[in-house]
Order: C-alpha cells, then structure tokens, then sequence
C-alpha cells in the first residue's frame, strides 16, 4: 500500500467526511461576506469531519505506540478538536460559552451517545452485557469531576453571595481542582496499564481495522489539526451573529448545539460499537470520552487560560453544575449492574431531553 | 358462582372494606352540618376501601385482559384513587396540597410502604431476596421524574427569583417534561410486555387468587370510581377548616395524611406479599406505585389542570423535591443488591419519620 | 502475665505511643506559659496516643465481654475521644468547631483513612475483595444520617431565611431526629447480635491479638480516659490564640486539623489491615466509625449540649453539608461492588484534598 493511499483511507473510511465539502463552502460563504448564520452552519458542519480525522489519526498512532504512550497519546490527543474549539472561543472572550460546551460534551456522552447506544444495541440485540469495572472507574471519575465542580460552586454562592462573584480565593481553589483532576486521570492512565486494560478509553475507539502507517497517521493529524483550528476560528467569529439569528442564548448554544458538533464523531462510533454489540467498547468511548472532557480538557483549559491572560475558574452556573451531577448519577445507576437495554437508553434519553428543554428555556 | 357473589367477593376480600361503614358516616354527618374535622376524618376513612375496590377490580379486569392490555388498565386505573382525590382538590383551587400529596405518595410508597415490607418480610423470613432488574427499573424511572421535578425549579430559582415566580416559560417546561415522563413510562410497559414481565407493577398487586366475572369487575370499578368521586369532593370542602382545627399546615396534611389515605391499599398489599415471602411482589407493589405516581399520575395532572383552567406547574417546592430526591437515592442504595432485611427496613422508615418530622414544623 | 506488665503491654503495643511523651511537655509549655501555638501542637499531639488507649482498652473489654455486650462498649466508648473533645468545646461556647470536627471525622474517616487503606492495600495485593453487606449497611447508615443533616438545614434555609436563624421549631426537630439517630444505630446493633456480625465496626479494631485482664483494661482506659479530657481542656483553652498565630479559620481547623488529630488512630490501625489483606476490617474501622460519629457522637452530642445549656442544633453550615453528601456517595459508588483497588482509593484521596482546599478558602 502506497502513503497516498493510506492518507486516502483516512478520509474514506467514514461517511461522516463527505461533510468534509462544507469546509471550503464555509470559506467561500466567509470571503462572499454572507450571512453569519450561514457561515455558522457551515463551519459547524465541517469540523465534525475535522475532529473524525484527528480521533482517527490518534488512534492510528497509538495503535502504533503501543499501549503505555498510545494511552497517553488518547488522553492528550483524543479530545484535541474539543480543546481546539474552547481555545477559540475562550481567545474570544466567550467564557460562557466554553464552560457551556464542556458541560454539553460531558451530559451529551453520558445521556445521548451512551443512550442512543443502549437503545440501537438493545433494539438488535436484547440484553448486553458489558465489563462493570469499566463503567464503575469511569463513573468513579466523573463524580470526582462532579465534586470538583460543586465545591467551589458552594464557596463563590454561600461565602461571596453570588456565583458571579470570583475573588482570588476562586482562581486558587481552581488551579488547585485542576492539578489534582490531571493527577488522578493520569494515576488512572498508569492503572490501566499496569493492568493491560485503559479503564477510561478504549484503544481502537474510532474504529476500522485496517493500519496505516505513521507517517500518514501523522499528516492526516495535522490536516485534521490545522483544518479544525481554522474553522474553529470562523465559527467562533459568526457565533455572536448566528445566535441572535437564531435567537437562542449563549449557554443553549454551547451545551446543546456546540457539544454535539464536537463530540459527532464519538456518537457515530459509539453506537457502530453497540451495533456490533461490542457494549463494552460503546461505553468506553462515551462515558470514557465524558470522563476525558470532565478531568482533562476542563482543567486544562482552566490552566491554559492563564497563559492567554483570560482567568476561567472551575465555578460553573448552578444549571451545569446540576445536569452534570444529575447525569452522572443517572450514569451510575443504570451502569452498576453491568447490563444494559433499550429501555435504560431510552430513561437515559428522556433525562437529556429534560435537561435540553430547560436549558432552552433559561433566559440569557 | 353468580354474580352477585362475584360482586360480594370484592366486597368480603379484605377486611379494610369495613371501613365503608364510614361512608354512610360522612353523609349523615355533612347532612347534621357537623364540625368539619369529623367530616373530614369520616371522608378519609371511607376512601381507604373505596380506593382498595378499584384496585381490585382493576387488577381482575387486567387479569382478564391478557398481559399488553392489562398492563396499560393497571398504567392508567391503578392510581385511578389518587387520581380523583387530587382532581377534586385542584377543581377547588388546592394546587398546594394536590403538589403535597403526590409527593407524600411518592415518598410513602418507598419509605414507608417499602420499609414495613421489609422489615415484617425480614423478622419472619430473615434476608430476602428479590428481583434486582425490577428494582432497578423502577429507581431509574424514579429518578427521572427526579431530575424532571429538580431542572424545572433550578430554573425557577436561579433565572426567575424564587420557585413562587411561575412565568410562562416554566409552564411550557411543565408540559414538554410531562410528555417525556408519559412517553418512557409507556416504552415501560412496552419493554415488559415484550419481556413478559412488569418492570413496574405486578399483575396481581391487590391480592386474591379468586377470579370473578369481567362484568362483576366493571360493576365493582364503577361503584369504587362514583364512591371515591364523592367521598373526595366532600373531603376536600372540608379540608380547610379541618386543617385548622387540628393546626397543621396544607403541607403535612398532604404530604402525611392525604397519601396514607390514598395508598393504604398498597401498605396492606406490600406488606402481606411480604410477609408471604413474595419480596420482589412486595417491591412492585410500592416502588412500582411510586414510580406510576411520578411518572403517570403527576403529568396527567398537569396536563388536565390546563383542561380545568387552572394551570399547575411541575414546580415543586424546595422540602419537596429534597425529600423526593432523597427517598430515591435511598430506595436505590437498599435495593442495587437485591436482598433486604428488616435492618434496611428500619433505616428507611427512620429516614421516613425525619421527613415528616421536618414537614411537621415547616410553618404554612 | 501479670497485672502490670498487662498494662505495659498497652503503652508499648503501637509506635504511636511515642507520642504520649508530648502530655508532659504540654503541661510544661502551660506552666510556662508558652506560646498558645506550642501548646496547641503539643496537646494534639499527645491526644493520638491518648485516644489510642482509650480504643485499645475497649477492644480489649469487648473481646472480654462477649458479642453483645461487646458491640455496646465498642460503640459508646469507640469514640470517646471525640466525644471528649467535642464537650471540652461544647462547654468553652466553641459550637462552630464541634460541627466542623463532627464533619471532619465523616468525610476523614470516609475519604482519607479509607482511601489511604485503598492505597496501601491495593499497591500490595491488588484488587482486594470485602463484605459487600457491611460495606452496604454502613453506607445506609450514613446516608440516614446524611438525610437528617440535610432537612433541618434546608428547613432553616427556605422557612427561616438563612443557616444562621435558629428558631424553637429546628431545636426541635434536631431532638427528633437525634432520637431517630441513635434509635436505627441501636437497631444496627440488634442485628449484628443476632446474625453474629458486627456490620458496623468489627471487634478487634484496634488491633493486637494479646489479650490482657479486664482489670488491666480499665485502668488504662481511665487513664486514657483522664488524660484526653485534661488534654482536650487544654486544647480548647489554646485554640483561638493559636488559630489566629497560624491565620486559618475555626472551619478550617475544625474539618481538617481537629478530625485529623482525633481520627490518627483509626488511620493507623485501618491502614494496617488494609496491609496485612484484611479489606473487610479496614473498612470496618473507617466507614464504621464514620457511620457511628454520624449516628451516635453527633446525636449525643445535641442532646448533651441542652443538659449544658449551650443548646446545639442539627443544622450545619452548606459546606458541612455538601462535603459529607458528597463524601458518602462518593463510598457508596466505590465500595458497591465488594472490591476495592490503589485507583480507586486515589480517587477518594482526589475528593478529600478537593474539600480540603474548598474549606480552605472559605473565609472565617
């Protein structure tokens, strides 16, 4: 096989890239000053390809790597066009939305992705079973993720009066929060490959069995890089526009429409795995992916806003902070036994449904 | 067996039917213009077999149904009692106390009727097993209606100032959670008669082996329906002045007293299947009522209040959901494993006895 | 054996007794009249060991005792120390440090000596397997005691307008859910007799397999007992002097230094058995004290403090509240399985150090 046909392969392997079009639609639409909505759109469209090329791209390569730096590899890499789509927004000063997008990314894989999954693999195949000690780390995790965010929540609304309020206090509790997130996601990292299993992420998350080599792994990843990072950019630019077009709020936007553009590639893969009835694997990239968000790209950006010099402290508005737990102890009840059905994705899709209604409905 | 021997077992089956007597009661005391308390505690007991008759025939009727068509009589007749009491007081503008006692059912069934199974179930059988899939359908049903009742007040709270602020924002909110929670309680009974068995609630709750004729069972419903019409009406005129009378707030007579009127024929049932070591019965029974309350009984109320003109909002207050939330999250702890024991027993009835402690002195 | 090399033997059977060496210093550093500071450390200090002999000494009688006798001395005098220090504040009006220590003991024995116990355990024996029924009641048990914080306070809140009002009603319902407390704690006891177990704090806790007379074991747990309440008033005395000197806060204090100080035995001999494999007892000492200073030193001490006249209700602050909430799901998730591993105690050391920097910053 020659390189240009492994590259090739990349972009053929999912159906999901012939959305790939709506990129230079978007800079056509752009260059023709047209309607930001459109722009929007557009640029939406695209980077669901754009963050399908670097999840496939990373998997390649940590195929390649190995278990050890392939599982750090997913952890860095596995959620880039999230972290890529927050810097731009958080470069443009839209700190509401970025908090909103984490949030939608973290309740749309656990309610949506990993319902939709248990629903299309409960309909095919009736009961699944799938590995308990999987669920119960992921969702260990993300209850650690849950604390982290409703304790300094509880100290900005009880000891300053509001949760607008962020004194110093705040900023140091954060970066605090932070660093004790990534230390234990990466003790997790180091658990998993001590016991040959990534208790949080499966390897081959994104799918397709044939290997290409490294060098195409690695320029796909950065076609996949720069084109993300691009649209990124233009999306973010339309956003303000868009929105009142469209006449929904900031925070709608970011925890339901953001959200399930950056995470389309891991519903399409999680619910192929449930298809297949491989609900191990589903559950893995969903409640995994919720997990990576939750414990690496939030305190990461929490810490990269220093550098950009635009403070974002881990203090959420008391809707996230409520859906999020809500939806993790959801996760958690319907996981614990190790089974899954149709009826547990839809209960799971019904509460999504719950929280989308009254995030439409809060005023901005 | 003739008919009216048919008729006359659902008259002789239980011995709570000798509270009928009260009927009678209540009409010559309201006829004597006698002091409102009376009247009310009169309405109440009569309404204890009232209720229990159409649990019975409804559970014969279904019986003769066949599985699909009885599950659905048994969905929508099953809490036809609770029904009728919280319509009566919503046509006389106690929204208040119609919210009170859905809750009060809704905790009563878990803590209180759940608690005494186990713990007469547990003294005379020691640990009991049941079925973890039935309990674990029904806590996540459970805390569906949780998060439905929970966002809707978040957003009352936090966007409009105070859970008294109802604007019509939340009362769209209202009707699109109650769509939700009808549509997945119905996928419920889909999902059960699909597996041939009731996630939610046992065929043959309300107890007798004893079969009689389906013109018996429409004949003993329709009494049961016209008897507790009335019984309700009379009750909820003299629900004010009574209240007074012995000083107790809307709240507690709703959350305590109203329930333990509208399902002592499930505290009887429950507990009898207990005691015949029918655990997971026992199970259905309450926590399956519970479940039908929340996610059937409470929606339709909210939807038929808008036929009535008198909107109510899924909005409950901020004792309420807490008390909700918590009874859920304990059903669920007690039960994951599928065992119980007249110690789990007790520390749900002494979580019951906290709550109503709290709801005794919240002032009115 | 003699008498006295009996008593020896207590003083030398642990390394921590050491530490008594600091008693004599404190009262030194008192005569001297030291610096608050020093004398606050040195009385700290020479509690471990104090409250060590006084735990040794029960286990000792309760072994001496029989079952049932036995699991009553456990559970009165297992946290005597506690209970000292938390009179010794009660009656120098430190109200606010009782509730922060009470907290303390919670989330510390929950959090950090049983995710340490994880910890070392799981790095020397990998995955290690528990009771899942002791693990179950205890944490049932704390989530009753949960639920009896969380309703006075959300009463006090929504009814009375802020934590800090206190009206008749609440001192109230604090008795009544005391009684409940200690009522369902004394039922756990019951139960543990007749089904030979102890399922919420094993018996030979504190340790040796040498048992010595009961004549032996009382005169060390008067002198154990002596010595803590003579260095407990000294404590107090120095308390806000040295609270100022270090800059932190009564809150802060209480939570972290107080509980840290009063709980060491409990770390030392739960992260023994977690060494030696024994999982079950580990769990045992930690989640079990934490379940007995919820269900039984915190009731005590509410109806202790009317006999003092210095009335102390149930109602803690929200920080209080969230961080055992928190803390005890965060137990029930990772400890339903029956198995526990190094991972998932970092997790909870994760979720201790999350809290412990929030109480942090909570300014005074």
């Amino acid at each position: 096989m020659s390189w240009s046909s492994d590259v090739r392969h990349h972009f053929t392997s999912s159906w999901l890239n012939v959305l790939l079009i709506a990129a230079p639609i978007t800079w056509w639409l752009d260059w023709q000053e047209a309607r930001p909505l459109w722009i929007f759109i557009a640029a939406a469209l695209s980077l669901v390809p754009a963050a399908g090329l670097i999840g496939g791209a990373t998997d390649e390569l940590a195929d390649h790597a190995g278990p050890t730096l392939g599982g750090l590899l997913n952890a860095t890499f596995g959620n880039a066009a999230e972290l890529i789509i927050a810097i731009a927004a958080l470069k443009a000063h839209h700190t509401a939305i970025v908090k909103a997008s984490i949030t939608g990314s973290i309740i749309g894989n656990l309610l949506l992705v990993y319902g939709l999954s248990c629903v299309v693999g409960g309909a095919a195949h009736g009961a699944q079973k799938f590995s308990k000690t999987s669920a119960g780390s992921a969702t260990v995790m993300l209850f650690l993720a849950t604390v982290a965010l409703v304790m300094p929540a509880v100290v900005d609304l009880v000891s300053f009066g509001s949760l607008q309020a962020h004194p110093e206090e705040i900023d140091r509790l954060s970066w605090w929060t932070s660093i004790i997130l990534l230390t234990v996601y990466g003790a997790g990292l180091v658990f998993s490959f001590r016991y040959n299993r990534d208790p949080l992420r499966a390897a081959t998350a994104h799918g397709s069995d044939r290997r290409s080599s490294i060098s195409a792994a690695l320029a796909v990843l950065t076609i996949g890089t720069v084109l993300t990072t691009v649209q990124a950019e233009i999306l973010v630019t339309a956003l303000a526009p868009a929105l009142k077009t469209l006449g929904i709020t900031e925070l709608f936007a970011g925890v339901i429409v953001v959200a399930l553009v950056g995470n389309a590639a891991e519903h399409y893969s999680a619910v192929s795995a449930a298809r297949a009835n491989k609900m191990t694997l589903a559950l893995e990239i969903s409640v995994g992916s919720s997990a990576q968000i939750a414990l690496v790209v939030a305190p990461v950006l929490v810490l990269l806003s220093y550098a950009f010099g635009r403070p974002m402290s881990l203090v959420f508005n008391a809707f996230e902070i409520t859906a999020i737990g809500l939806s993790v102890l959801a996760v958690a009840m319907v996981s614990h036994d190790g089974e899954s059905n149709w009826l547990e994705g839809l209960q799971l899709l019904g509460i999504y449904l719950i929280l989308a209604g009254a995030f439409y409905i809060i005023p901005g």
